[in-house]
């Protein structure tokens, strides 16, 4: 593949609208670039690298003469048309749930496992947003100590559920300053000025599936089926980045100098550990940045071999349109 | 002691004027009030069941005549004036972290080591908010099922501060509406759409004194000295209650049905865990209320005999004014 036809489905979401400005700004070496979004959308159109495109509606043709296709609408529009991009041609990079945990269909952070891109069958996932940036950071850890058991807890932004949480979280925010009550769709509960620990519906297990997701998705990036890892997914009334307190334990002794030093010398992360100066990875800091930024790195002296670690990323970016790009890229020529 | 004369060193804070709301509504048998505070507050008043009450600036002759003294103006005033109280005649409560960790201090929690307040030499000193509300989690399942190793990590409102963090993240949310830069004085960094991994100073540890206060109230209280107990401390976009998620290992087998039914009976534990309803603990919920409210509470998978919890609870109440009022009530006859 020298310089595909791609198509952004679900082009006029907020991981739509980061495919579109993260395209430009690398330069992606597209052929063309087609639209596509729901019968809402119809009639909208956004730049693109100087040229006015059109949304067009998705459709079973929409695919045609596609080389790459980019999903980010959802579950069951993944579901529904991802098989027929594939059947016109295209290697799909589906954002969504829908096909991760296909024992087929590679789950792909570039930094992680390059690899298995390769080995797909038309489909190629792209993993849940606050599992990328965690994985970007302990796979340098895990090749030099052997993780043991991660136990993480999450501070997600609202714009992980989209649009329409954004616009919650400012109008919460504007309700209360001027003594209204706050109304929440979105959320089942207010969210401004609140954490919800709740992401995603609720499992068997008690679980949410957000939880489930990182747990699973985890496994299969870093090809540890059995690697003991337990989650706390938290929404907090962020606007962009999500936080995560990553506690790991290693199979091997690791000082917090030589994991800092390990994490300096990974792609895709950006060690930011000056408690001195004030400075660790924040929310606020990382929107717009590629980079999945660790801090807070110190010896966790409640058990063997055991480090806590701070890790910020822009979700819409690495953990979403950046990570997904960057997919794309290791299957051109 | 019976009708005791009560004063309260700090009281225009945050916590001053809780302890005013809970001495009044749980009609502590109360002899007199008398509210201290510093020259600044020089000429206010209260209003304090049905009088008004002047604050007088707190001095060398403030605690003539005072039984208990509850003290939340900061640990400089605690160091400097918790002595020359208990000279006096008064017994301190003191809210501050000056005197926590000296041996001949008790550290009480009333549902966890009551018994601890009756060997107090004039001092008793009141936990982290942090740290109370989840011992009061904590207690009861230990008891049980043995404590083996705690990771948690928390996420703490802004009134855990004070007074003008409340006010700058009221500040920061109305100048960024207004599309102006957000201006951090109390916090180093925009507290608004934000978290902070970063509560109390830096120890050279590489811990918040926040984190490593968790880690040794949490092992004095429960008279657990070598406790495994690690913790990231977060300050959160929230104006009251903290959150914390709370990984807990055990020695013994345990099933989240036990624990929910242990925690129901536990004093001062509200179990709120009905995720089929999206019911769990909320900060917006928990404002005003006395329990340390649970939920979440489900098997972790990635260790033996291990849970996961959520803890929420008003850190002004529970965490701060209430729990020093219990120990008061504790030395009542």
């Amino acid at each position: 593949m020298k310089e595909p036809r791609v198509a952004i489905a679900g082009a006029t979401g907020m991981v739509g609208q980061e495919f579109m400005r993260i395209l430009a700004q690398r330069e992606f070496p597209l052929a063309s670039l087609r639209l596509l979004a729901s019968e809402r959308s119809r009639g909208r159109s956004f730049d693109f690298r100087g040229e006015t495109l059109p949304v067009q509606v998705l459709d079973d043709k929409s695919f045609e003469g596609i080389d790459v296709a980019l999903f980010s609408a959802g579950g069951s529009i993944s579901t529904a048309f991802a098989p027929i991009a594939v059947d016109a041609g295209a290697v799909v990079i589906d954002n969504s749930n829908a096909w991760r945990m296909e024992p087929e269909v590679p789950l792909v952070v570039p930094e992680v496992n390059p690899g298995e891109a390769f080995k797909h069958k038309g489909i190629i996932a792209n993993p849940n947003c606050s599992t990328i940036q965690m994985v970007v950071v302990l796979d340098p850890l895990h090749r030099k100590w052997a993780l043991k058991r991660v136990v993480v807890t999450t501070f997600q932004s609202v714009s992980g559920t989209g649009k329409n949480a954004v616009d919650e979280l400012k109008q919460q925010i504007r309700d209360i300053e001027e003594g209204k009550p706050a109304t929440a769709q979105v959320y089942p509960h207010q969210i401004a000025y609140n954490c919800l620990p709740h992401i995603d519906i609720f499992l068997d297990n008690g679980y949410c599936r957000e939880e489930q997701k990182m747990i699973d998705e985890t496994r299969k990036i870093m090809g540890l089926p059995g690697l003991p890892i337990t989650a706390t997914t938290v929404r907090v009334p962020v606007y962009v980045g999500h936080g995560e307190s990553v506690n790991c334990e290693f199979k091997k002794p690791v000082e917090p100098d030589e994991a800092r030093e390990a994490l300096g010398q990974a792609q895709g992360v950006e060690v930011v550990d000056d408690p001195s100066k004030n400075l660790y990875p924040l929310a606020v800091d990382c929107e717009g940045q590629d980079a999945s930024f660790v801090g807070r790195i110190r010896k966790d002296y409640s058990a063997e071999n055991a480090l806590n670690l701070w890790v910020v990323s822009d979700n819409l970016r690495k953990g979403a349109a950046l990570n997904a790009i960057q997919i794309a890229e290791l299957l051109l020529d």
